[in-house]
């Protein structure tokens, strides 16, 4: 393909496909889907050397364009990742399946049952970046939520995703699903996610993954709803009442645990009655822990191992080994801090005041709010969704992390017996 | 103001306002929501007269506009009318509040709480035609809901707007609650929807309520998510098993019970093998009640008083006393046709057949499916939920009838006590 129009071409092809190869998988069986996946993964894993081959091809190619480390680090399938994808898509067979779920069945006045049933959205579109074990994750969730799906990945990543579309497809037909129930877009002309985010006579909703420049571009580009998760300043409160052994743990995993995590804790506040008491114990921790504190002035008088912060710290993501440190008066200040810093990922209160948390849980305006809780619980399996397809920080359609459940919509349905209306 | 800049100041100045009131509507007692909308209601009374007077003008530089007459019976406010706003403003007080309502919480193996709580949207902008009494009823359920609402009413009803924003002002004052919780746009500049529906720093969500066309042009022009609700092309499908007495009720009931609504049946389609026992007895009802028939060639060898229905027919919806006629196969037919042609609003089957009923219900993609029930059932109201703010032939966050629920969305809330991740 060398033209716009080509592409254009192409991607309505796809497109086309993909909604008529949704209304399949909308209507297909448990069984069906399930065998599907359980033969993904059967394929994976007996085609782990052509795997491993075509990610090596990748690999060298990303290396004579000069990416850099962490770039080929995400690039890289190894067994133990070939097998891990097979695994992901076991258990994604052994989910119970959302579609048809019927809820909130009640009889009106007038006769009939009102309730809900749920169902697939209907195509989902997925770009990624480098990972090609999205591949396979994104797949196996559309699919599992009776989705038709439309996978565009990383250039980088191009012949490992078309190896593992391979193992996707003998799955698909295996258990008499649609080929085109799962596309992986073969061209890495970039005009291809120009007409994917465009096209919403064929796509119901994008979901980007990846960094903050691609999701904001798509987001706004797109004429399509976009599931998306921009970044996570995840905030930890130390309340006046907290217990000091909790903050200390809290912090240390909300911080340290992973930093290069969206659920990573990236600003910390403490109540100004215990600052002086609990603080240096929770710098004498960080700094072990080889992290740099920006501190507000008071932090920094506590804490002489602190930097002064400026304006910029109280709104960073940093994924690295920083923390911003602020000293408040109480529960309000670090609620309005929280207001106006937070992206809005997630926030906890370490406290043991019943009302502050109570007040804390209703006023904190985050997609995942907690007491007494590290942040890096954030996330789909520690939350029983059972896999997640991203976390988004928007309020429409879906909050937080996204499983099977935010990949489906749920329609009326009415139950009657000859009733009319009067 | 007269030029676009100046639009561009004032709508940010009235975003800028509905955000922070926002903050004080979320976190605001139900007690003070119930008391201001119960106070409104009571001011609305009080202002019979003023309101009238407003309309009055309103409906005389109508006139002189020459507006048609389904044009001004929209805009007329009477005595009974008022009172019903009124009314309708004590129903809203008396339902629910969802917000902060806790649903879901289950202890995981980590040792954490995990579930959901329901939290308003934040800004609603709400953008209307000619019907005055949206005004009461939106505010209402925006308030109810926990968010700020930018309205913008019809430049033909710009008075008595007016005159219904001072009553809510009036209400909110009551309460306590910030004035531009609810701000009615005073300027009938077209700019002022432009910068509306483009301000996502201070809007969440944009609900058009009116023409088809008003709407397309809102959904393609928005930068904001759009709860949008574009036709109804409702089908009732009668099917071989259809026990006759319940479909020549509900045909009935669903294309002549209201001509003009949007859960009016536009199309009826029935199976081949009861065409020749049933239809007759439909037709003659039909045109009993003055309605055109416009049949496949099938229909009119056994309806001689139809016309031939073109391939237009089939996708129209009418908001009149016509239906298009077209004999199917059988269930799947149906379904395929429902596919076509469907605008996803509402459709029925009449069957006594279980697994015909399931596989409807199952397959058939609309907002709303009906076993033997009337298309006009949906509605909030019908469906228990109190009211609603419009009906949803999205997808993506709401589906169908939109009430309280529809205008909140849920977060996560982590209820631990030290735990971390491991």
């Amino acid at each position: 393909m060398t033209t716009t129009d080509d592409i254009q071409t192409y991607m309505h092809a796809i497109g086309q496909a993909a909604r008529a190869a949704s209304r399949l998988t909308a209507a297909a069986s448990t069984a069906a889907k399930n065998t599907a996946l359980l033969e993904m993964a059967r394929q994976i894993r007996l085609q782990q050397d052509a795997l491993l081959a075509a990610n090596a091809a990748d690999l060298a190619e990303a290396r004579d364009n000069g990416l850099d480390a962490a770039m080929i680090d995400r690039l890289t399938l190894t067994a133990k990742s070939i097998e891990a994808m097979a695994q992901g898509l076991e258990q994604v067979a052994a989910l119970p399946d959302p579609v048809g779920e019927i809820t909130d069945l009640k009889r009106r006045p007038s006769g009939i049952q009102v309730g809900k049933m749920r169902v697939p959205l209907g195509v989902i579109g997925i770009i990624y970046e480098a990972r090609p074990n999205v591949t396979a994750d994104a797949a196996a969730l559309c699919l599992k939520s009776g989705n038709a799906a439309i996978l565009r990945g990383g250039k980088e990543a191009l012949r490992a995703n078309q190896a593992l579309a391979a193992c996707v497809r003998a799955g698909l037909t295996f258990a008499g699903l649609p080929e085109s129930a799962v596309q992986v877009i073969a061209t890495t002309d970039r005009a291809a996610v120009g007409a994917l985010i465009t096209m919403p006579q064929y796509v119901d909703v994008i979901v980007p993954r990846g960094g903050k420049g691609l999701i904001e571009r798509i987001a706004n580009e797109a004429r399509v709803p976009v599931i998306k998760h921009l970044d996570g300043n995840c905030h930890v409160y130390v309340d006046e009442t907290a217990d000091p052994e909790k903050a200390l743990k809290i912090v240390e995993n909300a911080k340290t645990q992973r930093l290069g995590t969206c659920n990573t804790a990236e600003s910390l506040l403490i109540a100004r009655s215990i600052a002086a008491s609990q603080l240096p114990q929770i710098g004498a921790m960080l700094a072990a822990k080889g992290v740099e504190i920006r501190g507000c002035a008071e932090t920094c008088a506590l804490l002489p191992v602190a930097k002064a912060a400026t304006e910029q710290d109280w709104g960073e993501e940093y994924l690295a080994a920083i923390i911003a440190v602020k000293v408040v008066a109480g529960l309000d200040e670090a609620i309005e801090h929280i207001t106006r810093y937070s992206s809005q990922h997630t926030e906890t209160i370490i406290t043991e005041n019943h009302s502050h948390a109570m007040r804390f849980l209703r006023e904190v305006d985050s997609s995942s709010v907690m007491v007494n809780a590290s942040t890096r619980f954030a996330d789909g399996f520690e939350y029983g969704l059972g896999a997640e397809i991203g976390i988004s920080t928007d309020k429409i359609h879906a909050r937080g992390p996204v499983g099977l459940d935010g990949l489906t919509s749920q329609k009326w349905i009415v139950l009657g017996n000859g009733e009319i209306r009067h």
